[in-house]
């Protein structure tokens, strides 16, 4: 904040010679905001209420403080009853608004009557009871204090002690005293970093903004640390798993540092709305040297791909580790993954949800363009716009306060850096409610949301004099479907109908007013209709096959129609983003009245394969035409996924806690060439932590068989996960279930 | 964006040797996002639209261009009915969703058969007709496009068009270009930076979002270069005047810059509520390398001191012309200033508001807190909030469309840094209609301008244990006054009402209620209520004086009382923080039943004043006190301003345009010690650039006159305003008004 860089006096003031940098908070407020979890204060042990004569003052026959137990242990009752018995933490982890329990040993027998005491919680640089980062909590309930304090019960010099936490206190880590009151002044035990406490956000409790009523919900979007992740194409959906972690050593930690790093002001930290919204600007590197730096581009020489993690943990304790260098790289489903362990970790319900044909970079406008010459051709130079063929977001769960009623539930959160979100990279929590009524006047982000979700893909014919004139409006293709992981098994569970109305409903077109009157724009024309009509079939493909693409035709006039088309097949990004065209032809189609027919065009495999690997793309096709009778336009669009090769992986040994176990990853090489500087990772939440190894080449049709020991820390049941990854070829994963025993 | 620092290859990709750095946008979007207005892509002189045999075609037969003119001095139609022939600018500037004519010179007649042609505006890279960056207006209004052409007049081979943009179009600088169209493809001009034009925002215009139905209100708003900023205290409003210079040479490029610098999307710049979202973010340097650097420290070595300044010119001049170098420094009423400029330069009318006692840094709760220790003592080390004696924010006219009806008109934005609005420096816009009626559900970040007007003062008692008693809730004193400079004249116009319901109505509870059912946290309790009150008495004092402080104590009880009161004086920032005591008093003051008693403390001269000029500051006086016989806290509080010396400022000559004159500044030292390293500066808008004159040292009761010879630019009445700033004084300003004739 400070730090001006002295330097010689400049003549005038009107040209300073050194550029003048932050000044200090010195007049413009009492003390800085206290931003930071990890500064402490420490508490004097001895407190004078009053002046005192030389000397420490005649305490002896007041209260001391032999011991406090905060009764931390994981099979304890604290840490049972708030659901946080999984962190590898050896600390005390509480939850919001529910009673705790905190033994102290005093030097003799407590008496109510006489003996005043309290357990003191502070938090951060200049702790004060009016921010929330100073409560003392008192033994009997009746003082003023949003927290509640009660003796349950006594025994010879100890006092059990039942602390319920306000249910907007500040979550994160707080330093515990226990002080007694005596008429020369407040003697207190010393600092002690075994008895901080973390407080985290409480789902379990209906006090708490983040109450969520349903206890497989809970199981799944608090506690699960295994997730799925969809990915791929509207209909044919690919899955990975994923290493949230959240309980992992470390992570905790990591979050509370995340929110340090940006600076958050301490009093706003009990808000899930602002921590969500903080995070989301966190969880990318832009703006604010935040968690993970964003690459698209296929270069990820000094980093690790995004397609090669298996989790979080990796990279949470890498960001931490190093006080916040930035760890790189990330696309959409990492993003999506980390903030997903942030959010749980914390005690926000939440899940990882994927929109397939999502609208990006549009600034809440509803459309798409697609720009096509006079002869029906796709302009390259002239289409900027892409659809993501999917993209992952996240949702957490909360009442919404801050907005009218019905608002609350879930929300839409999303760390993927947008270009045009309001100036920066975060975006929510927008109410998922509020976007599929269309009441996108709420904070935050709802119009890009809605656009992610709505957009129509128009189709527009350049004239040769620069005009453009709409051809075709199509508004089902974005946003066509939203899945996200079913509550306890790993299916997929299908919640489009969260976001949007049925297509074509009329509660659907009363939705897209009501976006448009907030602003939202959209193509107001309507495309004439043509009577020729042209699909592309869908089929699966695997990698590496040469295969016929399918153009279907059909007119529906009783006349005669032929079709100029031009059909383009593009290796795309996920992001739609057209890498390298792959294949273009120009097949004129002869119709007789009322014909269907169908038109082959071979798609060779050595055609696209090198490209495609490359980018661990798909493949787009467009088929756009001219109707010579009519000069109507035709058009269809078609993404083909296709198949990546897997690993298998094995796992053999006895299947018990701290018994010895062994894994196995295999790979064959399908290919005609070999992969170079092959990176393979392993992990298993909960048994083994990721491991690495490196291949310098893997020839064609060879075989690689790596084998690593591992002891499972915990029973259960959860997965052992890896993944491939090389320059030539991306997103290569594989799994196995795994149950450990006692 | 992108260059990776490269380097040796990384052992792993666990642990790259080098942190990675933002990446390109391959892979991530088609083509970076249009981002800068000063970019620009070079529109070809011939564009065929066909293959083409090697050798020009044979255009000679079509039409060509000679002469584009586009009208654009100031006293010609086209400025003159924009209301822009103000601007210090030799391009054509024009308004939104208004007219304007320009003629083309064929090289023979035209033939609106046959020949076709077109106006192109082109803006930024990639320029594109979906996005607003490429519109081609051809000169009959039926073609498919937002803006509209018509040939108006056609004489010889003379063609007069006239255009009317969009209404919602980007504002900006566009190239132009003519395009005929021919059978080979397009011919058009040759890139002319002459035929560039800026089309601003029109308030003159019912289809524009910044409407504003009220023809002195613009001329206030948008025309207005000179204003008064209203600062000093409630009961004691000081003035200044500031030169805005929205019409200045260079101000319009250095505002389009500002916009670039912090690479607004251009898609964005036609929407008011985001230009004025974005600016407020760019006015200071937070996060973003914005215009001005904030310093309330007192200590101003490196930089202008806020006081010092005399307008807005020099600072957007210095801040354009070094690419974006911060400029130092600013305090609430240089960034609001600076807003302003930036606002009417654009033509979004604004002006610039004060709110007399506003609450900050609270973060959108609805109180500030004073801590007392028990024997009714503030408690200087736990008390954090400070409430501004003022502070200065603009507000910006506008039409609303993201919101529901209702919530358009003048609007909050800020430029100020905060340190918790939404965890980014920015604050706005955010309706002004909505804060009175407690809708904060909209955004942007109403819950905190709700609070700078509306938040309690709370008194708690601290007791020894720890805990916090109300003991007193002010809910009068935050938000006391809003003031803004009257249309047209120099006078103060109370615009209070518009944010607020009458203090004590119905309604006013009513919209707490709202604001709290949206989060905004008061506290409850309600104070119990004391039988003694007390007030301190409010007086003018000149500065240099010895003064009495007078308390009034007044016994409600038909019993006696004693008062064990504590008052203490301390000189205070304008930000309310408290810089060092100057006096400290503990009378006790005795009442019969019923009484009411003066009790006068002296304040001396030699106390405060070198404490009080170091720092601008006031003089805030706090009494409190427990009643012994019920233990009651009675407190006051009262803000003493005291007035600074002023310069004297004279001009003399022939008040006519382009004849020599005079301006002679003349200050006095009124005190017992030098002044050293003082700087006067002086400017006149329209008559005079602004003169600064620096003076080792000015000696006790010594005078300066420095007299600068000047030639008035333009005929009007305008005025020239002078300051005088030196470590030790700050805040002199003088200034008399000039009218020139022609």
């Amino acid at each position: 904040m400070t730090d001006q860089e002295a330097s010689n006096t400049p003549e005038a003031p009107a040209a300073p010679a050194v550029r003048p940098r932050q000044a200090s908070h010195r007049g413009r407020t009492v003390a800085p905001v206290a931003s930071s979890n990890s500064d402490e204060e420490k508490f004097p042990e001895f407190e004078p209420t009053m002046l005192l004569p030389r000397g420490p003052p005649p305490l002896t026959e007041y209260l001391d403080i032999w011991d406090v137990d905060l009764i931390k242990r994981p099979h304890e009752v604290n840490k049972q009853q708030h659901h946080t018995s999984l962190y590898s933490c050896d600390y005390l982890i509480v939850r919001r608004a529910q009673e705790f329990k905190i033994k102290i040993t005093f030097n003799r027998a407590y008496k109510p009557a006489e003996d005043k005491f309290a357990v003191e919680f502070v938090m951060g640089a200049s702790p004060q009871y009016s921010k929330g980062t100073y409560i003392p909590v008192f033994p009997s309930g009746e003082r003023r204090s949003t927290w509640h304090g009660q003796v349950l019960e006594t025994s010879d010099n100890v006092v059990t002690m039942g602390i319920i936490t306000a249910p907007d206190c500040i979550v994160g880590k707080y330093g515990v005293y226990v002080a007694v009151v005596t008429p020369y002044g407040i003697r207190r035990t010393r600092r002690d970093p075994n008895l901080d406490v973390y407080i985290l956000f409480n789902p379990w409790s209906p006090a708490d903004a983040v109450f969520l009523n349903d206890e497989e919900e809970r199981e799944e979007c608090v506690m699960n640390e295994l997730g799925v992740i969809y990915h791929g194409s509207y209909d044919d959906v690919a899955e990975r798993s994923w290493n949230y972690g959240q309980f992992e050593f470390g992570i905790l930690d990591a979050c509370l540092f995340i929110m340090d790093k940006g600076a958050m002001p301490l009093t706003d930290r009990g808000d899930p709305v602002k921590v969500s919204r903080k995070a989301s600007a966190m969880v990318n590197s832009r703006d604010d040297e935040g968690v993970l730096v964003g690459n698209w581009s296929g270069d990820y020489m000094y980093g690790v791909p995004p397609t090669s993690w298996t989790g979080s943990v990796e990279i949470l304790r890498d960001y931490a580790g190093s006080r916040g260098q930035s760890v790189g790289y990330a696309q959409c489903w990492v993003y999506a993954a980390v903030f997903n362990t942030f959010l749980r970790c914390l005690g926000i319900p939440s899940r990882v949800v994927t929109n397939f044909f999502s609208a990006h970079d549009n600034n809440g406008n509803l459309k798409m363009d697609i720009i096509l010459d006079e002869k029906g051709r796709v302009d390259r130079d002239r289409t900027k716009d892409s659809i993501w063929n999917y993209h992952c977001w996240n949702e957490c769960f909360m009442a919404r306060a801050d907005l009218p009623d019905g608002f609350g539930g879930w929300q839409v959160v999303d760390a993927t850096p947008q270009e045009t979100s309001d100036g920066m990279y975060r975006c929510g929590p927008a109410s998922v409610a509020a976007i599929k009524h269309g009441h996108v006047c709420y904070p935050f982000d709802a119009p890009f949301v809605f656009a992610e979700v709505n957009s129509d893909v128009v189709f527009y014919c350049r004239s040769n004099e620069g005009t453009l004139q709409p051809v075709k409006v199509n508004s089902s293709h974005v946003g066509r479907m939203v899945l996200t992981k079913a509550v306890l098994h790993d299916g997929r569970r299908d919640i489009t109908e969260f976001y949007k109305f049925p297509e074509g409903s009329e509660t659907e077109r009363r939705v897209m007013e009501r976006a448009e009157q907030f602003g939202c724009q959209r193509e107001k024309a309507s495309a004439p209709q043509a009577d020729v009509d042209v699909e592309i079939l869908g089929q699966e493909v695997q990698l590496g096959d040469t295969f016929d693409l399918v153009l279907q035709l059909t007119n529906h006039s009783v006349q005669r129609r032929v079709v100029d088309m031009h059909v383009s097949g593009t290796v795309v990004f996920y992001t739609g983003v057209p890498s390298a065209e792959v294949l273009f032809q120009t097949p004129t189609v002869k119709l007789e009245p009322q014909q269907s027919k169908k038109e082959k065009l071979v798609v060779r495999s050595e055609a696209y394969l090198k490209k495609l690997l490359e980018v661990q793309g798909n493949l787009n096709f467009i088929a756009t035409g001219k109707v010579k009778e009519t000069g109507q336009i035709v058009t269809a669009m078609r993404l083909v996924a296709v198949n990546n090769p897997t690993l298998t992986v094995k796992v053999s040994g006895s299947p018990r806690v701290d018994e010895e176990m062994y894994v196995t990853v295999e790979f064959t090489n399908p290919f005609k060439f070999s992969l170079e500087e092959v990176y393979v990772r392993v992990e298993g939440p909960g048994i083994m932590s990721i491991q690495t190894k490196k291949y310098s080449i893997i020839g064609p049709g060879s075989s690689i068989t790596w084998t690593e020991r591992f002891s499972p820390r915990r029973v259960g049941t959860t997965k052992m996960m890896a993944s491939l990854d090389c320059a030539a070829l991306r997103q290569v994963y594989g799994e196995t279930e795994v149950t450990i025993q006692e």
